[in-house]
C-alpha cells in the first residue's frame, strides 16, 4: 500500500534544489513553451491587490541572449570571476518588468513571482539566478523597451553545469566561495538564528 | 509500472491551491514546529547577495495573536467587510522583519521568503494571507520590536474557512468580489497578456 505523499517534505526538496546556478550548458536550449510554463506559475501566485501588474518577457534566441548578457552582473563575492564565460552563459533569460501603465509601485510581487518561476525551473530541470544588480538604461536600449515598463529583476536560466551546496554559516560569514573541485559552496544561516 | 511523477506538474498544483485566504477556524491553533518548519523553507530560499538579512517572528498563542490583528487591513476591495470576524481570525501570524545590522535594503526577499511559506503553508493544509497594508508603528510598539528591526511583511495564518476560486479576467477588472454563496472570486489575467 501506498503512503500518503508527504506534499510539505517535497515542497521542501524542490526549495532545497533551487539554488543559484550562475554556469549552464548554453548550447542547451530551453523551449519558448517550458518558459511560458514557468510564467504561468508567476500568473498563479499571489499580486498585491490583485493588480498583476507585472510583464514577462522570454528571451531565449541565441542572439538576444547575446543582448541581455553584457546588462547583468555576477556572483559580487567571488571577485576573480566575471562571469560566466562563452559556452557556459543562459541560454534564456524571462525579464520582470512594471506595467507603469497598471501601478506605480510592485511592492515585492517580482520577488513573489521570481521564486515561483525559479522553483519550477528546477522542477523542469533548469537552474538559474535571479539578477537585481542590471544595467537598466542599457537593457532597456538593447530590448527596445517602451517606457511605459519599468525592468524589476531579470531571472537567468538554462541547463546547470556547476555543483552547489549548502554550508552552515560560520563565524558570521555568508560570503559564497568556490572550493577546489570548483563546487559552488553558500553558507546558510541556522534557523534558530532566523527566528526571533 | 509507475509513471515518472511530472514534479512541475505538482508544483502547479501546489502555487494554484496557493490562494490568499481571510477567513479561518480560528479556533483551530497551528504548532510552533509546523510555523518554524515554514520558516525553514524561506531559509532555504535565494537571497539577495546572500545576505540573508530577514528575521521572522512566530506568533501563534491566543492573546499575541489579538495584540497582532488591530494592525492589520483587509481584502481593500469588499468594502462593506472590515476583515474578519471573531472566530474566524488569523490563529498564527509570521511577521517577516529586516534586520537593520545586517543590510539597510532588502530588496525583495520577504516576497521571496513570503512565498516558500506561504507554498508550504498550503501544503501542510494551512492557509493565509501576505498583509502589506500594516499599523507599522503601533504593530512595533504591541510587540515591543526595537529599532534595529525594519517590520517588512506580515503573513496571516489559519486553516482556511472560506471557498476561494480563480477567475479570468473580464472588462480588465480585477477586484476580487464575493459571490451570494459567501464564495471568495479572484479574477486572474490571461497568459497572453502577461508575455510581452
Amino acid at each position: 500500500m501506498l503512503h500518503a505523499i508527504n506534499y510539505y517534505m517535497i515542497l521542501k526538496e524542490i526549495v532545497r534544489k533551487t539554488r543559484s546556478y550562475r554556469r549552464f550548458y548554453q548550447e542547451k536550449q530551453i523551449s519558448t513553451e517550458d518558459l511560458a510554463q514557468l510564467v504561468d506559475l508567476a500568473r498563479l501566485s499571489a499580486s498585491g491587490t490583485n493588480r498583476q501588474a507585472l510583464k514577462f518577457m522570454i528571451i531565449n534566441e541565441e542572439e538576444k541572449c547575446e543582448t541581455v548578457f553584457p546588462s547583468t552582473a555576477w556572483a559580487g563575492y567571488i571577485k576573480e570571476w566575471d562571469g560566466p564565460a562563452e559556452g557556459e552563459r543562459p541560454s534564456a533569460y524571462i525579464v520582470i518588468l512594471g506595467d507603469k501603465e497598471i501601478s506605480n509601485s510592485f511592492g515585492v510581487d517580482h520577488g513573489i513571482a521570481a521564486q515561483s518561476i525559479m522553483l519550477g525551473a528546477s522542477e523542469k530541470g533548469f537552474g538559474g539566478c535571479m539578477i537585481a544588480s542590471l544595467k537598466k538604461e542599457k537593457l532597456r536600449d538593447d530590448l527596445k523597451l517602451p517606457g511605459r515598463y519599468e525592468i524589476l529583476l531579470v531571472l537567468a536560466l538554462g541547463y546547470p553545469r556547476e555543483k552547489v551546496v549548502i554550508d552552515r554559516v560560520e563565524n558570521n560569514d555568508i560570503k559564497y566561495w568556490r572550493d577546489d573541485n570548483d563546487i559552488h559552496h553558500v553558507p546558510k544561516r541556522d534557523l534558530d538564528e532566523l527566528i526571533l
